[in-house]
């Protein structure tokens, strides 16, 4: 569906320098939507907003600028959360008020690694998503993005995505747009998967798909099995 | 793959006169697996049994029995445990010796229903698999078949099955059997998908399918991406 939204609600990405902020960031210049990558330091975001258009047309890097992290969630129409976990709640305190009203997409995979491999850490809100939640009371957050492979992301040979990205939330409105901007990305079916509830495990699964990886040498994504689109979605 | 597997080690279902239990019976026997059904009560799973063969032919119908749990887990070279969560930690208390040198397959998943959906259970031991493990620690426990559906098992009209299998365990020899035994069944892939303390997001993931399935009106199944059967394995 590259080119086919042309502009939309500017999209922020706040931590957007890491891996997996710059890997959303570059798939979705390339879907034609206009990104904001946010950084605490906002000299670094806007050097790497230049580096990442390096490989990008000239539309796509017209559309693409760098800013301090609360700029970003500022000036952003719709937000996506790519920090570490262990910054996660001091980012989103910090922008909280300009936040508020705003569809807030969570990523975030509190995650841990010892000599054994990847485990869960235990969150006490539940979730990075819930945790999220609580702090943004005024927003409505949604989890997604979760299991996107950055490296994925950031390959240029790579044109199609073979995944679904599983949607969480307790606003319908809110998760059928971030579903709908799941499939704005060639090859992702944005999928409704639960209450934010629901999405301890979902954040967790991201430890399977390190053991998967390292066992089979893949970059794994995954896939629902008999799950048709609804009547009425933007792609049924 | 059906009929490939002639006898092969005798599968014990313990709690098998359940959906799941049930359904992974008819299919294993499907696959030319001899099977017992185990239950509390040994009258209930030869009746079960009975009416279970009702639907198989001759030979699938000689390849089965039912049994008391006790029975089933002495009997069996293989043992699968489809209990519901609240009966698991004393079943396997009872078995225990019954159980020791062998592998164990843990398929529980601890969900809860409320006005809102479903919701994983808090486990003391972090999963189901771990309580099994923590409970049989002369037995190797490997979790898998939490994803299957009952419903799909059980249908006389479904040949094959569209999922992975996503296999749980620290002991490489019992992940690889257990992968090799979902792979007799049509259409799956065995699949290890990481260590035991990384078993309850999976066991918890059941709650978001149960969400898709009401969401989408489907049976859903798992599907990882980008993953291929490694050589030497038995599909490979």
């Amino acid at each position: 569906m590259t080119q086919e939204v042309t502009g939309g609600p500017v999209l922020g990405i706040l931590g957007g320098t890491g891996d997996q902020g710059r890997g959303l960031a570059r798939r979705f210049l390339l879907a034609g939507r206009r990104v904001i990558l946010g950084s605490r330091d906002a000299e670094r975001a806007q050097s790497v907003a230049t580096s990442l258009g390096y490989d990008l047309d000239e539309g796509a890097r017209e559309r693409l600028r760098g800013a301090g992290n609360g700029t970003c969630a500022r000036d952003a129409e719709l937000v996506i959360v790519a920090v570490p976990y262990d910054g996660h709640a001091a980012l989103l305190e910090s922008v909280r008020a300009e936040l508020a009203g705003k569809i807030v997409v969570d990523c975030v995979n509190p995650i841990g690694f010892d000599a054994r491999g990847a485990y869960p850490l235990a969150v006490p809100e539940g979730s990075a998503c819930q945790q999220a939640q609580l702090l943004l009371p005024e927003s409505r957050v949604v989890g997604a993005f979760h299991h996107v492979s950055a490296v994925l992301l950031l390959d240029p040979n790579v044109l199609t995505l073979d995944t679904d990205v599983l949607v969480l939330g307790d606003d319908r409105e809110a998760t059928d747009r971030v579903q709908a901007l799941a499939d704005e990305l060639p090859g992702v079916r944005g999928r409704y998967a639960g209450r934010l509830r629901n999405a301890g495990q979902i954040e967790a699964l991201t430890a399977n798909l390190i053991s998967v990886n390292r066992r089979y040498k893949a970059h794994a994504g995954v896939r629902l099995t008999d799950v048709h689109d609804l009547p009425g979605s933007a792609r049924a």
